[in-house]
């Protein structure tokens, strides 16, 4: 429902940008798992503000306090509940838009669902929420190497500009988080632009996963593709999500979008991948490969149109620290939402076959 | 889970291409609702097999029975359970593919996770499980044209040809269902083609929602077009989804992109919308749009190669009776989820908007 | 919520009295499960009308028939879909109820709630909605089977006859299903001078659990014995629910409540059993014992005093057939109920059991 | 599941009773209700230990932080984040425990479980666990208030003592909760006999709620009483449940246990009550009445025969601070479960009713 997601490993965040700290609770996690907090801050650390040039200048270390479920580090199979204080909050900017509706913006839409809103920092529907979800993601991926299983994301594409080779050592060495390091010094530029014009940026990003066993969705309403895309599709900046050939496979004939199935080393596969790793909703074993398309971030120092509450024609200049696109620290929220929607698949899984041995 | 879907309003399916019926029940649909059968139906035969010369031949009226949940043709708030007969399945077609993995089918994924399947019309994982959700969305349907939520869809393109301009009256009068008659008949054109071929393609479907309130979704797990995007992803022939401008935000400025604010005849609206009708998860008022590709069918006459459940190499041809392109049938059923999922978000913000008044 | 039940294993039941039939919906059977139609029918005999002479002589074979899920006599892993007709509903008794409520029935309360009700024969609060849950009860029960688990359940008292003597042979021997013949003698006689009295009568119905693993049940919302008494007094007959010593441990001192843990043949277990084979929330390993008070049927012959839908008073007698006691006819439903939900726990276990191993 | 209940207003706890803090995130609630500090202040007063010489002297001054979900002291519609810190958590006394199992507790259960667990004052499965719930049943009496909706609770009876009479002013005003004086004195008097002999008492609580109005609950598996039994029974140490007559319906005829329906000043009612405020699963207007019995506390002085965690028998005295009877401390907590059930029927009500108007 609205702020839990998962049915077996689930996850439930609260908080808004500018209140004391926000935070998540992750309940149905296994016993017995090792849990690092370095490896849980270092992921909030690639989606923190303020970690580059193309981020926002917001300040927050983002440091997370594990509150509950750890007993000499190791899960109890009780709820973790982590919390990340907010430190660097500054509402002075926001008051100027009490009675305006930023375009792009939810400010609208949480007026016209709940009355009124938090509109300091955009509330609860502050991309700043996402951090509760890396940290969630964070303890799903721990659980997801035992297994040997390899989720990662990265920049696609930024505007007009694409990456032409994956090299999967270069994303964390630039900015953007670009496999491709020709491609990511003309996405910084063009950043950089946006920045300089008070403008912003969309892009692209890619998901991939790794080591996938062969079994994971349901056949209808729950499938691995459908929940993972309707995750995906649930980070306010997706405006489209596509699996395996995705679009293209709209212009394909069969015989050119089929793959066929080959035996590989220690298992069955298919020769190729147009389908991005699931058939029927249920993973094959091949790679799974997903994109998305984000958009511009909808915070611009350009003077737009708008009205105010009261329906008056006016114009706003949306002022507050912002990132010119999101692109680079999109990558990790993404990677954590398919690491939860994964892990909740195998403990599922793990039942049935558990039931296919007695 | 699994087989059903919804919060409030929701839908449980059952049943086999070649078992002896499938169905659905409807939970949670407000009591005193007129609902008619004849309507249910309607919507049924523009998902049937067998309504043109781009359809599977096999032959099912798909007649529905309502078995419950109906007194005095009015809704009474519990469940509707109705059903559908298959009369027309045959299965020996289905003998040869016992041992061998279609592929693009589930044959394969189905026997990794359960161990073995049900081969005879791909059981479950037919599309022929749709009827249920289209009977269900029939129900989600009645109850929204009470609020005067219009929604309808169309084939936007099948293969590289793709509708112009958008005539909403033609849809229903071409077999393709596309709202331009040229495009219409180009589509009909390739599609006979592919048949001869033995061959099939792909396209892409269109979704229009008028009238949606502002205020429909959570801002958080459960957005509106999250959500919506998850469901489509859910059919199990999509390989993605874009609402708005989608993937071309990817390549957009904010100040391209942000919708500014205008006041409408009796409502606060937006100028242009990129957003596709959601901003921060929750509708706007204005049209929600949603783009799906949708891949060619994976049952082709063409021989392929793949391997035995003992992954000996061999090559199959794929008989039986089908669609060389799905495009036209499933309008109807990108339709029904459409209805089911705005239906769901209606009824909880009805909850909120009580609250709201006390 | 409404109409479905269970976690992993769903049972989503749907129908009324005097429809055409009603049926029910199992998600999340595990796959690969030998199910017998004819236990299920057995199981459905123990519980339908017209069996004997203190149960309602409405004559309905029940018969069940299973739609889906099912392929060579063994579970598919996908829904299974059952329906039972109704034969032998006789709505002319019901045309006078139209305008008066019925004491002790959902009349008045399903006019609060939905505005109006199918009147007939009760609609959907009857008790005939149980057979659907007995049907899905005997799946449950078949896979707990595979484990060893053994669930059973009997007539403890009718009135102020109790049984004084447990002999699980005799239950099925005589008509009240009571295991101590003496007793059942006199429960038969006392309940049949409540059918000449036009009149009915209440009672206990014990509940046993043996071979019960340790380890089932989560330690907060979701207790092995919080979720057994929900379910069970979701029952519309049932008044009170105990477990173990259940309201003797009222009055007992910790020292003497308290079980002592000793070593048993191949496990550790407790000297006695207060507890019922819950602690915690989490099954021990020791028997399950639960207790539920069951209310005199509320449909009798007697005039009643009672309002019109208008609020005029005016007076009551209930025609139609009905039991002078639901004791017997209880028990299979019973059973049914534990048999889901433990099977539900079992399943969630069997995950987190698999990922201790890892 | 395990650590979330509710459907629309859902709460999820976490914490140990000697970790960090514990808390709970409150989802669902609506929008713009005023919500006091004070009055969740109080009502985990009402429940926090050391409040007199019948409780545990543990000193917990139990405050409560608000961390999320309230702007300018009103409720936003998003998650309600709560921490309470533990500070007089003293775990030298459980060192003992590490390696034995204490009668009546969840350490066996936990262990068999989960493999292992958090043995410092019981971790998860202590009471402590309950500030969590009495928080978040502040949130909803806070509601309920809106509505008229009046929820209490008091102890009827400890051991052999039972109240008989109901003075609800007397409830607070003796540490017992008792609403008889002249009973509570003789509760205080053999609880303090408990306290000195090292020992524990069980006891019955006592629940009412007025002005309900007649419709909540579901007909079928969300029956109000059975999602109330099931609510109150998965506190830790409830052995029974009964609602209205309870037990003594099960000796009682129809012709006596049917309530009549009578015309009262504004609404139709029942003459009498036994049914305790519901007919099918759903309110009738009537007083709600529900009693619980509880069972005496586990943790006792008394010398008690054990094994040790590979099976050696032992002996075993439990040291540490406990509560000699929970009787007075767990009053609040079943009004706060209470308060959280009610108000999910009623927010999904509200939904009902909205689409009844249309």
């Amino acid at each position: 429902m609205s702020n839990t997601f998962g049915h077996i490993f689930r996850v439930t965040t609260w908080g808004e940008s500018h209140g004391n700290s926000l935070g998540v609770v992750v309940d149905g996690c296994p016993p017995g798992i090792d849990l690092s907090l370095d490896f849980i801050q270092k992921e909030l650390n690639r989606r923190r503000p303020g970690q580059s040039d193309v981020a926002t200048p917001r300040s927050e270390s983002d440091r997370v306090h594990i509150r509950s479920g750890i007993f000499q580090n190791r899960t109890t199979g009780m709820p973790i509940a982590m919390e990340i204080f907010n430190n660097d909050a500054d509402s002075s900017k926001y008051e100027d838009i009490k009675e305006k509706w930023r375009p792009g913006h939810a400010d609208f839409t949480f007026d016209k669902k709940y009355g009124f809103r938090d509109y300091r920092g955009s509330g609860r529907s502050s991309g700043r929420e996402t951090a509760a979800r890396v940290a969630a993601g964070a303890v799903a991926k721990t659980i997801l190497n035992k297994f040997g299983i390899d989720i990662y994301a990265f920049t696609r594409a930024i505007g007009p500009i694409e990456a032409q080779t994956i090299d999967r050592n270069e994303i964390e060495r630039n900015i953007v988080r670009c496999p491709d390091a020709n491609a990511a010094e003309k996405m910084i530029e063009i950043v950089k632009q946006m920045k300089d014009a008070h403008d912003s940026i969309g892009g692209i990003v890619e998901l991939r996963i790794l080591n996938l066993p062969a079994g994971l969705g349901d056949p209808v309403f729950n499938k691995f593709d459908g929940a993972m895309a309707g995750a995906i599709f649930g980070l306010g900046a997706v405006k489209g999500v596509e699996i395996g050939d995705g679009f293209a496979a709209a212009k394909a004939r069969g015989s050119e979008n089929n793959d066929a199935f080959v035996k590989k080393e220690n298992r069955v596969g298919t020769r190729t991948n147009h389908a991005g790793g699931v058939l029927g909703g249920i993973t094959t074993g091949e790679e799974f490969i997903l994109r998305a398309a984000v958009k511009p971030p909808a915070s611009i120092g350009v003077k737009q149109e708008t009205v105010t509450k009261d329906g008056a024609p006016t114009e706003i200049t949306v002022e507050g620290r912002h990132d010119p696109t999101i692109l680079p620290r999109i990558v990790p929220v993404v990677e954590a939402m398919a690491a939860i929607v994964t892990v909740d698949f195998l403990l599922k899984q793990k039942s049935i076959e558990a039931m296919l041995q007695v």
